[in-house]
């Protein structure tokens, strides 16, 4: 076999950039010479990066520059786990990618419990992918005039705006936010199985030339700022997506008997809506928190890295608040996302593993986002209970410390 | 090969768990068996979570439960990245692993600017790890006893919550909140090179019984609601990490010439300030967000996968702010990051590939979580200022467009 | 003149409540009683607040109970403003009620320079009025009904709402929040010239009344747990106020040459940007603070409690975010408040020194309202360009030591 | 009586500016002057604000500028209210300036419900006054170094401080926020029985003084961009306050029985308690609010207002969480405000008629400020409990309705 030694020197003579090199040998190859370069440089030698079954040609066209190899992540599953939903009826095993010890073991026990006392019962209860440029006018005065402006001429944008994109649906323009003589148009689409980020995009994109070129003609100056101007908002957390939602908006929610909270989490249903309370309600708030829940980041994590989700947007599905009242014979225990960006189609969802994890809640391709996200409100269901009856029965130290991490 | 058909029988029948195959068989026949399960519970076969090379034996002790395999995810890298840092300094490739097109492309051009303009100047501004449990009292008044308590005892309290831990170090307890009859007293550790998550935990969770006993002799009641209180904020964005920081808080900063600006951002440093204010100052401000940047999530999140950071920790590298102002002859640029939750022992740094990516940094293990940081810091710097670059010089949706994504 | 020793004696004795004297006395005697019985009780003798020329008998019918007397603040006056409004056009003289030293003389300074420079362009770019009440269903799938039977019906709630009122008119119901099994609908009206929080409180809780019935009748349990259920979100600081608006939402804004800032502020259009930047901008990202501006607070207060507006609405009146942004010439400045409550006719409007400062502005009564807020965004434009300038230019810790507060 | 007519003309033409009078002839004079030339001015007579007992040489020497009279707002009594206090004990007779119908009824409804059920245990749990400069560097390196700087220099900047007030010390200067190369150093001090304000800002002040010219003559450029860059953060609502404090942070509980619940409340401690969740934490979190409170604002409000606090702040009073907890045999109920800026000498509290609101509180003068806090805390719990209470027994609406407004 080659071992590319006169490419290398090239490249450590700056004469060819590693980018370069898919066009000459192929991604598999380049991937192969661009990881020995580094190896060069740096002065190690890769054993595992270099052990994938993922085809580089795909991976260098859809999701990745500049390749060397590929990281691994521990796959574990918890369930089955009940979920009596819109579109996702039955048991289901849920993939977990994850490093972080005792998660799935966590997660495992709530999908148990739940699944005993009869599955959670979830709802997407909203589906959108949004962007929201920054529009810059003169005055505050032609602020309104475009902000009007684009109100009265909707169906003229949605054509402009859908004329990009096959699946991707602008359903409307709202908020218009105004700061000064700058507007954030919030562009809401569904996009449907893809999660749609770069969908949207392109499509706001000419939808602000657009909107540029028509009020020119009516000669009001706009300019597009930026085609994102973080009122989306993306990756980032906010009182706007907590508020309005983005992506999936899920509630699951299950109800537990006093004698099921009893025997199945060691404690009481008083116990486990006190620690909601004085954690998830006060604690947050006084820590001026928008995440009104206890670790819904873990269990988002773990699904989006197995299911090939955006790891970025990890971020959004932090937020969120959970339930935990007291009824006259049990727990009504429930989780509220609102902002869950996911898809099943598209992005990472095309890496092989993350492929075979959509594919083992039936969920890879067309027509399944709802029903995928459905299945994820209800493993965040099952993680949150989990560790609140833990928290409850007052075990959480111990089980970290047994499970050793 | 035994195909443990009838291992698998017994687990379709409920006679075995999948959770007691480990001590039975092994790990790596116990992955390989519940597998196997999942494919006939389901109905599919798995071709590619079965490729792997780490080792299962040591991820079932410390990173995953229930394993089935593993996940790749393509690895690429940017750079060389020049860091004119404390404890980093030299130049450095980024591993980054992720789905997202144009994210590598997009680093590695932030990289290359920087470096051709001297490259980054880092700070670690301050590192720590926290854990505020709640602790509820019957009254204010005793509330307040148990706050002077603590204050009081400090020492005492650092002597039982450090016998816990080789590493941690409990270097003060602040804020101590107090909502109606509770406590949230924040236990700030240094953690050495561990993120140090649970190493706190049951430090905390030490300390706390110790409260409880010792203020019972007092004769004022006090009970652990939780060992999290909520007020860490683990895994959930927040004004208390935002403002008082958590993990490592990093400060990157360059300064460019308005030549360079010209020349490598294809605008001028009026341009991405603009951009600046009108996206990440005032579009986050008045879409309540408290993520003032354009995406640090995205290369946070790239870099967590690629090292073996906590996947829900993302969350908190989301929050800061980035600065772009206009200087005489050129632009400052920096970004400013007061929670990122980062080790280079322990967690999931132990998986082997993702060890090999902090070695091609040389911060795997001992005396590297500030190198670390510092680097993570630089990487973050070269994304933003890439994409804000771009943004000002209006390609974005362009690029998404040709690399396809 | 009597001395009412006897009634006085049975107040004492607990024969007699306070509140039972306007029956018996009418409420300018009613009134006085019960002064006299304050200064027995705690041995102090009212030389001030027995003085006042405000009806008694409207007071207490509309705002206030147990009334005693009245306390007075000394009023001052800023301008002439120029305002180039859609409502308010040309030069007002501001009524400010505060005991702060320096804020008047503040206000002052920025109309002056204003009015020279052209006057304030003011433009109200939303108006309404919201109460959200908390509704309880017994499961998200149920909230689910509720929601879109709310949606469908809307035309059959308005009725219903606006049979309780002549002046509001129901104008969306939106957003319509879910939180697991709860609903917050918010409920949006236009008031006419009155602020009109009770105006929709009356209206909301008939039309709550409305669907738990029309609900019930098809089956469908809906509680309304409170009328207001804090997405409303009256009187506390919210992102949904900042977001979506509430009362009148203002934007005020003024361009100055260089010429003119150098002159009348004695600093530089870089140097109030560079404020601007660092203080409301980053100062407040890093403080987690809704109010990305110097002090709104300052002049709505003293505004609003010279015109009788609700003073608890002054906290929603510090949302906002200020503009200063240097152009070739000079600096554009801005000032957006998307939550100011306000009305001309109603409330603490009728009282008989706030009726005054209304009419000094010529704005008391019907049809005034948006030129009322056009005013209030003026104003609030001048304070905060005087501040600014002030710290721009270094002198502010002067001004209050020389005005001597 | 002289006319001053020529004093007038020579206003109306230019001649005479209206803060020039003064010094002519006298507050009291000037005050009617400028009054007449408003009248002139706009075209009406004022018959009201010209009615008024406080003295104009002393208001315009402190609170006011351009003088032209006092508006006037009702004045009534909630109480007696019960505090059992640190400094506070007994009962007190709230006074409460508002206009806002219902509400002294609602306050007063609550007072005299806790005590009846043993009172209000009121504590102060922090007492501050805070001001953050922004301080610009050339890099974070010289950032790092000003910290370290100021951290080691803490007993020299105190003196320096300190040497501009009798009553002002410096307690700590913490945190020092850095983002970027920006300083953000939060001096904290002990004010006294003032407010405080303008006393720490220009004792701050003075301190940034000295931090430039010393860092100076070490070679690091420092430059105080304002004396108040935002993270104080005074009079906009901010994570910073309730997080960390300002003014006075004060807790308030009562408990009551079940059957006083039922009693006085007409409802049951569940029945509040769930109105608290679903309304003050639910409601308030997905709204992204930071006041977890129904209405703290309304008694902060008229109580700054009766007793000469600067309404401005009532913004940082809004802020909070209410606990009502359900307990074997009743409710555990209570109010956390963590910023009450207050004072009982200086500002506003030298104007005749709110001194003599705090007079009647037995609060006017020195070492009154923490009594006057517990108060102020005891009457926002009971106002709190009063509308949870009305809300659980559901009759709000009505209470409007028929109490008029």
């Amino acid at each position: 076999m080659n071992n590319y030694n006169d490419i290398i020197e090239k490249m450590l003579n700056g004469e060819l950039k590693p980018y370069q090199l898919d066009k000459m040998f192929g991604s598999k190859i380049a991937t192969e010479i661009r990881r020995k370069f580094i190896e060069k440089k740096v002065g190690i030698e890769f054993k595992h990066i270099c052990n994938y079954s993922i085809d580089e040609e795909m991976a260098m066209k859809k999701n990745i520059e500049n390749m060397i190899g590929a990281i691994q992540i521990p796959l574990g599953f918890a369930g089955p786990l009940k979920i009596n939903g819109e579109y996702a009826k039955g048991e289901f095993y849920i993939p977990l990618a994850t490093t972080e010890g005792a998660l799935v073991a966590s997660v495992n026990r709530g999908c148990s419990i739940i699944t005993k006392c009869g599955g959670a019962t979830v709802r997407v209860i909203d589906d959108k992918m949004t962007r929201a440029p920054c529009l810059k006018t003169k005055s505050v005065v032609d602020a309104i005039k475009v902000r009007d402006w684009i109100k009265e001429n909707f169906e003229k944008i949605k054509e402009v705006a859908e004329s990009t994109t096959r699946h991707g649906k602008l359903i409307r323009i709202e908020p218009i936010l105004i700061v000064g003589r700058n507007l954030y148009p919030r562009f809401v689409f569904k996009t449907g199985d893809a999660m749609g980020m770069n969908m949207v995009t392109i499509a706001t994109e000419k939808a602000c030339n657009f909107i540029e070129e028509e009020l020119k003609k009516e000669g009001v100056f706009v300019k597009t700022v930026a085609v994102s101007g973080n009122a989306c908002v993306d990756k980032k957390p906010s009182g706007m997506n907590l508020i309005n939602g983005r992506g999936k908006s899920i509630v699951a929610e299950v109800f537990l008997t006093e004698k099921e909270v009893n025997k199945y989490l060691k404690t009481t249903s008083e116990a486990i809506a006190e620690v909601n309370r004085l954690k998830n309600y006060i604690g947050s708030a006084i820590s001026n928190s928008m995440g009104f829940n206890a670790h819904y980041a873990n269990i988002i994590g773990a699904i989006f890295l197995a299911t090939g989700q955006d790891e970025a947007q990890i971020v959004e599905g932090s937020l969120g608040i959970t339930m935990a009242e007291v009824e006259d014979n049990g727990l009504y225990f429930s989780v509220t996302l609102p902002d869950v960006p996911i898809g099943t189609v598209g992005g990472g969802t095309r890496v092989e593993t993350q492929k075979e994890c959509l594919e083992m809640l039936g969920c890879y391709g067309d027509n399944k986002a709802l029903k995928f996200a459905e299945i994820v409100g209800g493993a965040v269901l099952a993680g949150e209970l989990s560790l609140l009856g833990a928290l409850a029965a007052g075990h959480l130290g111990k089980a970290h410390q047994e499970l050793g991490r």
